[in-house]
């Protein structure tokens, strides 16, 4: 199984992929896609550097499932605005490519990468460095992007259970929606 | 010119769909894209609605220019992060379709269809019926996604201009970075 992660940010949005094979995970790619060259305020233009780099990003690598950050409301309601709206566009460009999306928060991510969720990002950093055997340090929004395909690996056969369950529940939920006369 | 005015929200999304020719204004379509046949926690799931939804919007109408209402942060910090969410991926349906996007406040739509800003649901809904010379009233999503496209079509002209000055500011800005060495 191949995993996507994504940390994604206005400015910057960090992207991992790394393969699983059994309990063997291994580095296939990562970077960071910026919209920095825009002016502040171009949202539409931010969102479709953001929608463009992740189609691509899919289109090269061909990841089965992607594995995006739950972000948290901000102290500046603003940046929250902000913020959601590139996490919208990223997730949007994921199942606009028909790719399953699971969510993890940062502290799920940092549990399942270092150990525990009080990590610094440099502890993240040389945590997936190791787990993925590489040859230095990835910079910190791949390594945020990395340790979220990471923590879905571990997560992986629970999470596969549970995709099983709710695959069913929302079957069972269309047919009885299906039953109804509206 | 055709003009898609959009309304964004992670339950309801109303669009609507106005040509102006000179400076009159005719309507060709409106509607409501909801997401509320999946369950409340299925954000993914919810942003592929509105995304091919929007795209196939986009598809039937081809319309030249899409108007956004700009959302604000809401008391709830978690709605402004789901609402946030709503609206990077009706964007981002948008820019994927190489569509230019204007954003408006609610308050400056208001004042373009009503004459202003403090205007209850309803008289929006009824001077959108007057100015289109609509049999009936729409409903108050699509009234306002018909509102953003008035409010367009009526800024159409300084807009253009405005356009026009930004295109060349970009533009400038892309040759002063294309000249630099990084």
């Amino acid at each position: 199984m191949r995993i996507l992660g994504i940390d994604p940010g206005l400015q910057t949005t960090g992207f991992g992929v790394v393969d699983m094979d059994g309990h063997q995970l291994s580095y296939v790619a990562s970077g960071t896609i910026r919209t920095t060259t825009l002016a502040l305020g171009d949202l539409p233009g931010r969102l479709k550097i953001l929608f463009d780099g992740i189609t691509e990003v899919v289109a090269r690598y061909e990841p089965d499932v992607a594995s995006v950050e739950i972000v948290f409301v901000n102290v500046n309601p603003q940046s929250t605005l902000l913020l959601g709206q590139a996490r919208g566009a990223a997730i949007t460009a994921l199942v606009a490519s028909n790719l399953p999306v699971a969510e993890y928060t940062a502290l799920q991510m940092k549990k399942a990468v270092v150990g525990h969720g009080r990590a610094a990002k440099s502890q993240v950093q040389e945590m997936v460095r190791r787990l993925l055997q590489l040859p230095g340090l990835p910079g910190t929004d791949a390594a945020d992007g990395l340790g979220l395909a990471i923590t879905h690996a571990h997560a992986g056969a629970a999470m596969g259970r549970l995709g099983e369950a709710a695959t069913l529940n929302r079957r069972q939920h269309a047919m009885y929606k299906g039953g109804r006369s509206y």
